[in-house]
């Protein structure tokens, strides 16, 4: 046996970031790239990707949204056009400076985000208000070059994503996109990925540099780091000034149009393996689980095989005809007992063993992935599978609350703040707005504005730092 | 009016390629971006290549195969290891040197085809025959600097397509895989794009440099030009050897395995739009179009209106519930005639027409893009429409194998070939094998072998260039 066929050798609790790279390699989601901070996804990983674009794309679709495609090289002279925006990105981005053995004269930037191409395009497309509104989304990958050590999904040089860019005649129709974005956003994660969210607004030390502002979503994983899982930003005309962006109204007046901007990640899936996962290795949620039930049938003998095995097939065309997506085991050479582990360590939410005596009581044993129990369920029961699936579904959500509630805490006073912020976690404490106590307490405990959740404004107490009125209580924490 | 909306004003026979770049651009399916060589894919572009990618994974994961990701980075290190494989792609590779203000060691290449990077991890991810077949697709870009002029579709230094990279324990599974691949491509290309294609092997000089052989499908474009739309090759161990991809035996004896890769890219929308499209503009398959059947309502008044768009709003729902993608154009400011020139230009299958009088015979006009003929239906009828439009995708590949026959002689004598050659077409030409004769013949004619068509071997004929003995019946044209 090979050492990628054995288990995860460090607790989840211990270790977390060698577990989580054990997860990821040993379930054989991802691998490392021959070049530093690159990986390759495997169809396991890959599968999870897909289900989400899937998922997305019904949504975007109902939204009125499209899909499109762009190049992946951007010339420097364009990138530049919009000063500030592209200043964020300039030490992140890669360059082409030849093709074959000819030096390029305008040198090519690979995409670290589209804005300035798409709206180049946007600019020559749009005319009058009939055009619009314009909203196209981009399945590909932005690459920004990391120094850091590479770890799978959170922090790689290249990575895939959707980037949407819209646009539209007035301030509030393009507000309210950026809005219907998050919220297609969060009820997927909850809904698909099983992770509560927390959707407000960055500050602005935080937001998209070339945003008027960024409504985010963000998560506290079990480690207590928080991870940003979504951004959806209102561009005002920040963009479609520099970019001429501009449309003829009915009444033949020209005026520079208003954007968006939003994406999405493949560090959702980083997000599922760390909310998720335990010692035992990767736990799925059945939505995007690429097999949701796996059967292992178990026999000593071929009289006893033959049987099993019969039973084992008329379950799982039971269970396909349902749609459910269901692989048997049947590898003759390995012991259940190993192919429990291994399916385990990948993370597949439902197991069904099945063996002669099962038959002979006409029933089967179901495990639980999530929670690791085990029940007996009648064979004449089979239908039950798929509402079994959407309660697992459920209860992993149910769970990552619970765990997420836990990790977050109300302050008051800075004293615990500091404290409190070694063990990690969201920790709700007021703010007065000013940047300088963001930036003091960012100095002094590591944490920033993650969000400053809806609702949360106009409050009425003292700032966490300066104990002026606050205006509103954010999510400080540190971040991945 | 601005230009972009004035229709198609070549026409298709006097000006082929001036006809399909405005096609292309005034159907709205693609534009140029802001670099020579690259294009950008609007919605109704990029759809027709969602419809393909959605059908081809159906039948790819039939066959065992699934997705996954490679990075888009390979160093230069890695690219080199199969010599004669690289050497092909050397002067059109695009080079990464820097990121940020840093120098890159190994430069980076921009994958121009990822067999070095994914053999590199299938060395790793084999270990026995336990892991094979192994089999992922991945559906990408590759990067291939391109000095001629742009052709969206045809030529551009950056293309969508699929990669297939296969691992098998023998060269006979292998094999087998190559024309399976070929099989679902020559079918898909046929049912989808009603496209007729040519399946065969290429010549040894006309091979993918790193296979033992390739097989090909092509076609006849209408301007007598040959087009590649998909190949398929078998690698033997021309890549295990040098990448170490080797496995376990069940006797435990490590063996190097057995390879195919194959792939399709976005010309075949190129070769859809060259086939089909007429002087109106695009003319779309009923199975690939974004829109199938667009509906225009016509009224003079306001009184007509409210009838008229409420018979229109029942035909949609009707359409729709039945899986038809129905749009319906109701821009009040114009005209009937308008409209139809706008959806003729943009190919839509099927327009309905309605209006009053319509309604009082319970009909409605429906007008096929294809053939552009008219006819009345009845209201009563709606549900034919499914039916039409599945007459009409077998009508348009029954049209285009005329047009491929018309397209096909077959060449006994060299100064008939050298005088038919010039009105283009597919010439049937026997060979005696040599690569001698056919260079010959590339160099006095322009002509390449550009499918020895299965079942055309072991002909007994004479070499149309030398006199000798044939060994095939290649198809020799000039191509794209």
């Amino acid at each position: 046996m090979s050492k990628e066929d054995v288990g995860i050798t460090v607790s989840k609790n211990e270790d977390f970031s060698e577990w989580y790279t054990q997860v990821v390699l040993k379930a054989k989601l991802a691998d490392y790239a021959p070049v530093k901070g690159l990986i390759v996804l495997r169809p396991d990983g890959y599968s999870i990707w897909e289900s989400l674009r899937s998922t997305f794309d019904k949504k975007f679709a109902k939204n009125g949204i499209r899909n499109g495609f762009l190049p992946i090289l951007i010339p420097e002279s364009l990138l530049g056009k919009e000063q500030k925006h592209f200043a964020g990105f300039n030490p992140e981005v890669f360059w082409v400076t030849h093709s074959g053995t000819n030096v390029i004269g305008d040198k090519l930037a690979l995409r670290p985000t589209s804005e300035t191409l798409a709206y180049t395009m946007y600019s020559k497309w749009i005319q009058s208000w009939r055009d619009l509104p314009l909203k196209i989304n981009f399945w590909n990958t932005a690459l920004r070059a990391e120094i850091k050590a590479t770890k799978p999904f959170l922090r790689t040089s290249e990575f895939l994503w959707q980037e949407g860019h819209t646009v539209h005649t007035t301030q509030e129709e393009a507000e309210k996109e950026v809005m219907k974005i998050l919220e297609i956003y969060k009820n997927t994660v909850e809904e698909e990925l099983a992770i509560p969210v927390t959707i407000g607004k960055k500050s602005e030390k935080e937001k998209f540099v070339g945003a008027v502002y960024t409504t985010t979503m963000e998560s506290i994983m079990p480690d207590g780091k928080a991870l940003q899982m979504g951004t959806s930003h209102f561009l005002g005309q920040n963009f479609s000034k520099p970019f001429e962006v501009k449309f003829a109204d009915k009444d033949n007046v020209e005026h520079f149009a208003w954007q968006t901007s939003w994406g999405v990640s493949w560090r959702l899936i980083g997000a599922m393996i760390m909310t998720h996962g335990d010692d035992k290795g990767l736990v799925l949620p059945p939505n995007v689980a690429p097999t949701q039930v796996v059967i292992v049938p178990i026999y000593k003998n071929d009289e006893g095989k033959e049987k099993v095995l019969f039973k084992v097939d008329e379950i799982k065309n039971n269970l396909e005809s349902k749609g459910i997506r269901v692989y048997v085991d049947d590898r003759s050479e390995l012991s259940p007992g190993y192919k429990f582990n291994d399916w385990e360590l990948k993370g597949v939410p439902l197991r069904i063993e099945i063996g002669p005596k099962d038959i002979e009581k006409q029933s089967m044993v179901v495990a639980k992935r999530y929670n690791r129990e085990k029940a007996a369920l009648s064979c004449n029961e089979v239908e039950k599978i798929s509402t079994i699936l959407d309660e697992i579904q459920k209860e992993m959500l149910k769970n990552a609350k619970e765990q997420a509630r836990k990790n977050t805490t109300d302050i008051s006073e800075y004293i615990e703040f500091k404290s409190k912020i070694e063990d990690g976690g969201f920790l709700n404490a007021p703010w007065c707005g000013k940047l300088e106590c963001e930036e003091k307490i960012k100095e002094e405990t590591g944490a920033d504005i993650r969000v400053i959740p809806f609702g949360s404004e106009n409050s009425n107490l003292k700032c966490v730092y300066c104990q002026e009125q606050s205006v509103s209580i954010p999510i400080f924490a540190r971040g991945y």
